[in-house]
């Protein structure tokens, strides 16, 4: 979970248009983003990544591997949904996906987080942010589906880079398979892209058998 | 600019298709956005922040605030312009806007870096950043114009929230407004915003007047 980072002597910004006021509140609030760590690693293993820089990276994957994406995906709100994806973990904090334990109260945490920081808006873009987040966690639209593909893809590739940074030899095959087989139903083309990772990961000890 | 950040004893990703290792390799490439720091801080001040989670924030600004964009501008191409803006920043390193000697070759070191960094996509994708990252620089066109005030007005927000933090006392109401004339021409509606700052900056001493 975030701090609080205004400082009680800034006051916030007094503007007349009570929208505007709200809007530019969720625009300072979420920079918390920026402070909640995720388990992967960058490329270039100096830090661990946060959830403001992962967005923005899976967005440009969505830019990128949009020839991919299955028939009928809407590239712009398959975009909106990424970056949006996280912002519940402001509060909800960033849940290990191989953390059984956490992942019991994963949704209460975030159901709660998704009340708070998408209400900050006007009433009209809170239910426009919350619906894309909702879809995202359904994961039933074609949207969601390469949304979601992306956003597993994503810690494979670093995975990959980093010597199985996240995996540290102590997760399986089969864990790593099922989580990604999110990929072979929204972005069928790329899973070679998992078995080749796969495949290495079990040839270098990244993963076990 | 970025070091090198795959060990050679990673192998990179070898697939049949060349397009998506190409691919691939760009989105491996993009991961050093996040090590380029900029003068401005996070909100809570505990770090500079850096450029990839700088980008996420536009494009969530794009989103937020897309009801004060002129006339005719297309929200998604808004998005992606904001989303690879800085990638140029990976060889050519963050500019400070007020520093004037920096800025004088700036212009060449962000072509020369241009030229390498979209080149790693295949070419079609290659043509499509490089032509969103032109009509940015440009800033001709009015997607352009609202996704450079939204790369004016972020910076300005943090200076609010942060007691004026890369203003340090030291930077003229005017040149703040100079540099803001562009979220005049991007976002018109915006611009009490930036009166607003600029007023309280002077208020607390964050600006010189």
């Amino acid at each position: 979970m975030a701090k609080d980072i205004v400082e009680d002597t800034v006051d916030k910004l007094r503007l007349d248009s009570e929208r505007l006021s709200r809007q530019l509140e969720f625009i300072i609030e979420i920079d918390k983003l920026k402070q909640i760590l995720r388990q992967t690693v960058l490329v270039d293993k100096s830090r661990q990544e946060n959830d403001a820089e992962h967005s923005w990276h899976l967005a440009m994957m969505v830019m990128i591997l949009k020839e991919y994406a299955p028939e009928g995906v809407r590239i712009d709100r398959a975009m909106k949904m990424v970056l949006v994806h996280d912002l519940v973990e402001i509060d909800a904090g960033d849940t290990f996906c191989y953390d059984e334990k956490a992942n019991l109260d994963k949704r209460d945490r975030e159901l709660k987080a998704a009340d708070r920081i998408f209400n900050i808006l006007p009433q009209d873009q809170a239910k426009e942010l919350r619906d894309l987040w909702d879809e995202f966690e359904e994961g039933k639209t074609v949207d969601a589906l390469f949304a979601i593909a992306m956003d597993r893809l994503q810690p494979l590739l670093h995975n990959h880079y980093t010597s199985g940074h996240t995996w540290a030899g102590k997760i399986r095959k089969d864990q790593v398979i099922s989580r990604m087989s999110k990929v072979k139903e929204g972005a069928a083309d790329l899973w070679l892209v998992v078995e080749e990772v796969v495949k290495e990961g079990l040839k270098r000890g990244y993963l076990k058998a």
